[in-house]
């Protein structure tokens, strides 16, 4: 018989469920690889009777108090699936007190304080994975640590929010308004009744803080990345941006210029020739660009029960074959770097002004004027068909710095009777 | 001072300068995650005179004897990048009896001989990695190991050959015809003055048995594999296809059924809709369907020295990483499954046939009669304008067997003055 490692979970709803069920399904490939015959002893619970069903199905003995997790010797490794930050922080920090080696799936802790947890495993010797925290389907966080250890990352785009890439390819391919295309995903059941850190970017914001400490090794606060959502973007945006071969996506960004870091997360248009053009409804997809091997794309689904549980229970697998080999206790991301930001003036990109004005002579004369004064020119105009009163004008600049593009920002909001409407960063193909 | 890690590498042409460039390059990131400094101490060469450049460059002593490097006790790790069987399949047996660590890129070898020398390497206790091997910019091999662990894998299809794909890229978007795409990529230095095993499918065959060792743990002769290659594809073909809303690309395929597999390389029709479809030019993609995950893709740059020597250098950090931990002689794929292969009654899809028939009435009947009899029913059928002797005709069936389609196959090509012009699979989005 196989040595047992137990496990203790903490949340037994559809992705906690999902742990057991694939420890069940997969048991013989799962034991031949790691040696080891796995199961989930323990589970904590709201309501006993709630979950009577896993508890039987799968012998788990269920609890209401931590402590009985935290205290049963006989459990390696905890499984923490409640997320937010409390009590899931404190339920882990009494863990890896307590020796015991963690996986979670909490994007919102390990964003915001997964600095102080990955230096409290260390201190313990303890193992914390978080694979399924980031793009749950896309094993993209093991992909940079290991494989693209050699490498050296340059920029990392991605669609990290499955919500908000469904609501925008909706508002792409059926003409769904913002409102209906929210609607829509809250029936599905991917858009929470308040869906504020989907559709204001936080979500995607947490992601892109623990993507760049894998990718560049520094540790950025979630204050430090400039965050923007996509409930400003409308139906018109949208099409304009087809016209003009582009498809409007929520973008998480983070580029390294002149050694520092730039973290961004905001509705951009993307070429349709790039291949996160391609990426639909509510898959993710993290393009990476290095320089040993250039352009490389990860695709998968970014949530759901089954392909998060899935990355879940290889965190599990990789901790198992730590402990037989005894050589837990090392670092997920060993990559450490000193945190630096770049400056404004020294990000750069192509951007996209959206401007409403009157329809008389002489407007598009101040607009041209304003950004020839901020050096900035023009790779693509497209002026709408007006209402005889106000007339719609959008452009597509060259290759400018993020400094211009705040300062033409500002002059054209200075202007009475210009509305900007949008300003979008564009990716080319 | 930290510990030092020498390797020796085999064979120091454009992959081969790569591996000391890129551990120069990055040696502060690969130092501080692997906590060695490694260098490339001695290179096999064939003519030492021809190499002085990257031996001054890099501090490498050159040799045309491999019982220098083999014998040298200092070098822990060798590396081969000379490619083909032989003298490769020696050098990598006479190192590994010497208990030296091995990575290697070399495809041939690891199709035809892999499961031998994975034994030999067990024997040795020594460490054998190849990720370059397949896909090189691509690190699909431990993300199946690693990250899929957990997940049950019931397809694997892949845009294996970059040759391959480039040419059929430039058949639709440039509408190339078979030689002009050839001509092109032979230019560009993407395919050899011979071919043959880009186009007839060799090489993307060897890159599917290495695959489907990792996916399913099973070792698949290369006579198992159902190979075709592109040599038979027209620009009628593409045209055709891109008329039903399909793209002709090489996929290699590995599909589990009924407990067994079916491995193939062929063209086939994927549709717009599917990820595969929009992999253009010479880049690679691997696209996964398994029971966790679902649909993941994952997508990189198929060849190129840097990214294959890139890959190469994450296998020795690894490997590096291994020695640290004394945790060598553990298979890079831990996943062993007894070989069973699915009978052709057991494998399904649609088919897209295309016939050419004399223009006269009583023809489609024929061909209706045909595939009524097989149990086969149409799911679009394209008649083109004839020349008024002979017509075109193609047809998608809904979803038959492979022993169907090789029924009907054989009875199309019974009819006197019917020419059946190709069969391929069809891929759904």
């Amino acid at each position: 018989m196989k040595e047992k490692l137990k496990i203790g979970l903490l949340g037994l709803g559809t992705v906690g469920s999902g742990v057991p069920t694939i420890l069940a399904e997969h048991r013989e490939k799962i034991s031949q690889v790691t040696g080891m015959d796995i199961v989930v002893s323990k589970a904590l619970v709201r309501d006993e009777k709630e979950k009577q069903y896993q508890s039987e199905r799968f012998d788990i003995e269920l609890t209401t108090d931590i402590e009985d997790i935290i205290n049963d010797e006989e459990i390696s490794i905890i499984v923490e699936l409640i997320g937010k930050i409390e009590p899931a922080k404190t339920y882990i920090t009494k863990a890896l007190e307590s020796g015991k080696h963690i996986v979670t799936a909490n994007k919102d802790l390990l964003a915001q304080h997964g600095g102080e947890l990955v230096a409290l495993a260390q201190r313990n010797h303890c193992d914390l994975y978080y694979e399924a925290s980031v793009a749950g389907g896309i094993p993209i966080l093991r992909t940079i640590a290991n494989s693209l250890a050699a490498d050296d990352i340059q920029k990392v785009l991605g669609i990290v929010n499955g919500t908000t890439n469904y609501m925008l390819t909706k508002m792409v391919s059926e003409k769904q308004t913002y409102e209906e295309a929210l609607a829509k995903a809250q029936e599905l059941g991917f858009a929470e009744s308040d869906p504020t850190n989907d559709v204001d970017g936080i979500d995607a914001a947490y992601k892109m803080v623990i993507l760049s400490q894998f990718a560049f090794g520094m540790n950025i606060d979630l204050k430090q990345v400039d965050i923007r959502g996509i409930r400003g973007i409308s139906s018109d945006d949208v099409a304009i941006a087809s016209q003009l071969g582009y498809e409007i996506k929520l973008i998480g960004s983070s580029e390294k210029n002149d050694g520092g870091i730039a973290v961004e997360v905001a509705p951009m248009l993307v070429a349709a020739a790039h291949p996160l053009a391609s990426i639909r409804d509510e898959f993710n997809a993290v393009f990476i660009y290095s320089a040993g091997v250039g352009e490389s794309m990860y695709y998968g689904p970014g949530a759901g029960a089954k392909p998060t549980a899935t990355s879940v229970v290889s965190d599990i697998i990789t901790i198992a074959k730590n402990i037989r080999l005894g050589t837990t206790g090392h670092m997920f991301n060993e990559y450490q770097h000193d945190t630096k930001l770049t400056a404004n003036d020294a990000i750069f990109g192509k951007y996209y002004f959206s401007i409403e004005m009157p329809d008389k002579p002489g407007q598009i004369l101040k607009l041209t004027k304003l950004m020839a004064e901020a050096n900035v020119s023009f790779d693509q105009l497209l002026q709408q068909k007006s209402d005889g009163m106000r007339a719609k004008f959008a452009t597509i600049t060259h290759t400018i710095s993020k400094a211009q593009m705040l300062e033409v920002t500002k002059q054209i909001e200075k202007i009475a009777d210009f509305e900007l409407l949008n300003t979008l960063k564009v990716l080319e193909g």
